[in-house]
């Protein structure tokens, strides 16, 4: 068997061996409940509260802000309804490009007549119409809450916090922004960014898979989504997933320590490998706008439409190359992806997105060039 | 420092060192998204289907009515929140002695007016009048959610589910139980038990924390507790907790397997603490139906108050034993326990829950009653 070429690290990435050095105690002896008021259990609480100490820290966010919960999606899920249900946002502002944790949580609270629902337009290189967003907001008669993500995990294409939040405070509007794909890749400031919700997941920056984030602005209250215990000072109830919480912590400290030197490695391989393909495939495009505001480890490709591109993801499979049409979570489903569809609804062409790590390396993207090569 | 002694296994258990093994690839090797098609992915995807059929197979149930969650909380939450949005239950009926997970969500449906809300009255002993609960049944004009827990995690206390269901089923009630603690330690047999929902928690059988199950029967559809990807067949969207759940079904395997032994030692662990307690502090006694119906794994033990028994717990860790006052989500908030309050509200006792595993032993046990003699 050949070797594996990992070039779908949007979809989830290796978790670090030195991230499950530190989950590891909690694995074997220090299996105390959190909320157990014995030492066994204040041992748990304490690496729980320094893991959040952590994030808040390098988010530069006070550590009341940061929630645990058990991934991406249910922080978003957790954020937006509780904008809806508990801050009075009866009209939701959000994009068709977002992920469907987003897309299908706002759509529900459509359907359940919660909120009204709008989409800002979106250009076809894949950036948000600001000056719609602004239209829709100064038009709206109800409260708003503006959804849009920060880096689209599908093309890349990255929205500015600032101009986006700054645009929200003078309507009064809530923010949440989806920044799944920008968590451990990014400086973040939160302090100084004019945004009520952000979201993380672990497994996407070599970090545990089923544990993530939610930060809440101080200056916002919502109830919880999940109500029980009083876990997460009441906001997020169910037993810690103790590891997972200390691996989120854990794989943020090294991501941000290594950002400089992985930043600007990564973001060469995706500039060596649009040149490489441009060079040997000359059909190609690339969709978004891959080296302006965009996110360094997401190169989204496309190839004219033929039997054999069709086949595309398939053969680069059995060549041992992971690579994908569109999000994880919906590649299964066949459908093609939204994203895709909204930005460029051109039949005659087919899209592979490649991500990248620290752990590629030009070698691989070599290989995978000579691979395309012969498959279009 | 003294060797810990630990006695609160219905708050969390350690983690078994086979399941620990069984997660250890998906750390490592296996690390690809289940949702992605590359067959880095469906091996990923695979490892979740075989757990999916390993638990349903185990609760004599369909793979298809079987959902990974994040916990037996979030299980609870989808479940009840289903029943009364998509399945027309207007009226929920519950107990005051039901863990956080369902008292806190039924009462916060009951709070947004999606519901209304009654508990069924539950006698000294703990058990739940079922007479009552019939008459509330008859009572009611609306479709009713019935929801009560297998085995009270305080008390012990259990109920008879065959015999609850068949109530729920003349009346058209759908029918909830958590069963959080008994997953893993009762032998169930779904198909033949007339229940719509039952939940579980992986870290109260020896498995991880941060995932847990959700069994939907065949009948019944609702709609997703949680919006996003199209994860678990449409119905818990996020990127699957992928070692969680291998090691969920790891778990629960093996505490199938020695579900005979491990069951008859726990209890006469039991019964030895019960003996032991009455032999040497004759003013104990215990709450619930300790040798009746009850879970063989709880001892709720109850001694009058004074000066030194208020501070019992304290000093039980100081002595390196850990055991809690009620349930563990709640401990640090110091309120006391509802259960306790709902069935004996004697201010002139208190209560410490021991709660047993096949790792504690009677040595163990005689240590505990004679430091319990000295602080009593
Ligand atoms: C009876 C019962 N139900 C529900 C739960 C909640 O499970 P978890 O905390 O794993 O979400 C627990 C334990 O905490 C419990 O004992
Ligand atoms: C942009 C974005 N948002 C949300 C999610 C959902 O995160 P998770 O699947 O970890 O819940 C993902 C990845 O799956 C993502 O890429």
């Amino acid at each position: 068997m050949k070797q594996r070429i990992y070039l779908d690290n949007a979809a989830t990435t290796p978790l670090e061996p030195e991230v499950l050095d530190a989950m590891m105690p909690y694995f074997t002896t220090h299996f105390g409940n959190p909320s157990s008021i014995y030492s066994y259990g204040r041992e748990s609480r304490m690496a729980i509260e320094n893991a959040r100490k952590s994030v808040a820290k390098i988010l530069n966010a006070h550590p009341a802000e940061i929630f645990f919960t058990s991934g991406g999606t249910e922080s978003s899920n957790a954020a937006i309804t509780g904008a809806v249900r508990f801050l009075g946002c009866k009209h939701i502002i959000s994009s068709v490009i977002e992920h469907h944790a987003t897309t299908h949580t706002v759509e529900h609270l459509h359907k359940t007549g919660e909120a009204k629902l709008s989409y800002v337009n979106v250009l076809p290189n894949g950036h948000i119409d600001l000056k719609h967003l602004e239209n829709l907001l100064a038009e709206s008669e109800d409260k708003c809450l503006v959804t849009l993500m920060h880096a689209n995990n599908e093309i890349g294409n990255m929205i500015d916090l600032h101009k986006v939040g700054n645009i929200c405070k003078q309507y009064n509007a809530i923010f949440h922004s989806d920044t799944v794909q920008t968590v451990g890749h990014f400086p973040f400031d939160l302090r100084n960014t004019p945004v009520h919700f952000i979201t993380g997941a672990g497994h996407k920056f070599h970090g545990p898979k089923g544990v993530g984030m939610l930060y809440i602005n101080e200056n916002v209250k919502i109830e919880p989504f999940i109500h029980g215990g009083s876990q997460e000072r009441n906001m997020r109830a169910g037993t810690e997933n103790l590891y997972g919480i200390v691996g989120f912590a854990k794989a943020l400290e090294l991501a941000t320590k290594h950002y400089e030197a992985d930043s600007t490695y990564i973001k060469h391989l995706k500039a060596y490998m649009m040149e490489a393909l441009k060079k040997h495939i000359p059909e190609v495009d690339f969709n978004g706008d891959p080296l302006g505001e965009s996110l360094y480890a997401v190169l989204s490709v496309s190839v004219p439409k033929s039997e054999m591109s069709e086949m595309l993801l398939f053969n680069l499979d059995i060549n041992g190359i992971c690579a994908s049409g569109g999000s994880a979570c919906t590649s299964g489903a066949d459908q093609g992806s939204h994203v895709i569809r909204a930005i460029n609804n051109n039949p005659d062409r087919v899209t592979v997105r490649f991500s990248f790590s620290k752990h590629n390396t030009t070698d691989e993207i070599d290989t995978v060039v000579e691979q395309l090569k012969k498959m279009i």
